[in-house]
């Protein structure tokens, strides 16, 4: 197979861009049309970026039909400044345990930094199935009483996804949606906070995107410092301090790309499935060559995860896959046998076929 | 006097980038030259993401003669969120207070962030003269029992800078130098801990470096949310979760042109003193039509702050400056009549001049 240009780009994140942001960005870089000024030198409290946020705030809000109550913040610090922001906000003080769901390497990551603001249950571990599944409805028993309940929607390293909305809905819904937002509808009336990095679907590394009620707002407590305080977040409308300009501007030409060229979340979750679809029905053919780590019923839209029969060919297959021109493929440092591709918005189809091309030959010859 | 194109960029922050930097960040976008893949799609844990942040390190460290026991950390979250970091670690459970001294704007904001974790003494504070000097050496009597002593090296509000170093040097000596960092040799082994937020003098905002003493680090508690903890940092060097990709390539792009197109700090130093020279110089002849901010002992190389004597000629200035091709000019929104010049590394002799040029046109034709 001759190698394909540009190469294709399985990366789990800093994932892959839309071709028209990345040219529109290189134009911003030159000069921003608005401003005539290059992107790298322009004021964060200048007009033209209030509008950039204005904008990509309106575009969010379209997306997601977002009830007019969440406040649209634009943070720094990536999920894991948000996996402490979130207790340290919402869980001090109290007697009552928050529910947290253990499904994987990056909700285990949350639980730890949530026990040391407060008291936690563990609501369910997919730890004895070696996070291949995800808890159905009737699993689980989220308690009447918890500060809230908090659950991460798409596991990016085992590669499962939740595909209802668990918890309850009388007791505030919080989800880690870094790796799925935006990749699919989401019924937000659902939750009180939602939070993303962008290096998945949104946009560069760099800034978190974190959606809340205004009700939960008016909890958190006086005296945090004011880099974790969201009601300070709020007030100053994402520029309290100096925002990462750059990550923004990007993300509004994502969300620019998904709302007028996409055409929306309907859309592209339609491009998403048949991705996702296409690559396991090949993983499935293989006669056992390929085995996708998740439960049939949990598998990720987003994060392709499989085992070789043989795991020692796992990195030949690694090497010719570079040579071939697909980028991004190895797994996760904790599933260092494993092979993840990662299907987020901006990987074509084109990608997929020639993914699923490459593996059925490589099944052929080592098979 | 026609329109230059581009425009001369006195931001006082975002703040302009040196024009091969710009060019090689486009290059970047389309395709970095070691990996042939577009800078926004690759990930952090990459060999060629470690090979950036080791030789950003290196050439921080021969910049300026970092001594061996600095740890060099890129972060987030500004200068804002070190403003509450440092006590957190360094002053939570101490009974004697640390020493703050009140300069302007910025060390203004870091004192109730100090406050909330502990005791604080203002050992000094500009405050009644208008933040329009410093304390010299005689004025200060820092104490020999505080935790750490912190300043702000330059106010870039007010326009004021420290040409020595306060403070005590039996007492760990803790720098925010967001905005003059690089701009000028510093002895840094006089000091305990220094950070900057990049978008002054380093790169694009979103980054945030850090150098902490190793001895010093040693002494952060235990417990700490992990994003608020230098020691997790420095033990993933780095990229203890996903780190500002872009951002931190840009100020690799900044690090080897301050290297090897400037030939270092002493020479940034020399080009950086002419500018202000220039600047001060035009203010100075101009018969009391300029009146600078800051006492002469005590003005800013970076952050050039002047009155008009009728403070009411300020809006025609700035329209005239931005219709001229003069952008950025505007004081902070705490000084809306005053007019700022911001200096930095990258506002090359070129635009000074030409801003000169205009200021004395201006003064003749309103004086």
């Amino acid at each position: 197979m001759p190698c394909p240009t540009p190469p294709h780009n399985f990366s789990a994140g800093p994932g892959a861009l839309p071709d028209p942001v990345l040219l529109a960005t290189q134009q911003a870089l030159r000069e921003i049309p608005e401003t005539g000024l290059p992107i790298l030198g322009i004021s964060h409290r200048s007009p033209w970026f209030r509008n950039v946020l204005d904008e990509a705030e309106q575009l969010l809000r379209s997306l997601l039909g977002l009830h007019p109550s969440f406040h649209v913040l634009f943070l720094q610090g990536g999920s894991t400044l948000q996996f402490s922001q979130i207790p340290i906000s919402f869980l001090r003080g109290h007697t009552s345990p928050a529910d947290y769901l253990h499904t994987g390497y990056w909700s285990g990551k949350s639980i730890p930094e949530a026990r040391r603001e407060g008291p936690v249950r563990v609501a369910w571990s997919g730890e004895p199935h070696a996070f291949r599944s995800l808890p159905n409805p009737s699993e689980l028993s989220p308690s009447p009483n918890a500060p809230y309940f908090h659950y991460v929607s798409n596991e990016t390293v085992e590669g499962v996804q939740f595909h209802h909305t668990p918890g309850r809905d009388d007791i505030p819904r919080f989800c880690d949606m870094s790796s799925d937002l935006l990749s699919a509808p989401v019924d937000t009336s659902r939750f009180s906070l939602i939070y993303a990095h962008a290096q998945k679907n949104l946009g560069p590394s760099g800034v978190t995107l974190v959606l809340i009620r205004d009700e939960l707002l008016q909890t958190t407590p006086p005296n945090l410092p004011s880099m974790l305080d969201y009601r300070r977040h709020a007030e100053a409308r994402s520029i309290y301090n100096t925002p990462p300009v750059f990550a923004i501007y990007v993300t509004l030409l994502v969300l620019r790309w998904l709302h007028h060229d996409i055409g929306g979340l309907a859309a592209m979750n339609a491009i998403n499935q048949t991705k996702a679809r296409t690559l396991y029905h090949t993983l499935d053919s293989s006669s056992g060559f390929y085995l996708p780590r998740a439960h049939p019923d949990h598998r990720s839209v987003m994060n392709v995860v499989f085992d070789l029969h043989d795991p020692n060919l796992s990195p030949t297959l690694l090497l010719q896959a570079q040579h071939a021109g697909f980028h991004g493929l190895e797994g996760h440092r904790s599933l260092p046998s494993s092979i993840r591709a990662s299907l987020y918005n901006a990987v074509p189809q084109s990608s997929v076929d020639a993914l699923c091309d490459f593996l059925r030959d490589f099944a052929r010859r080592h098979g």
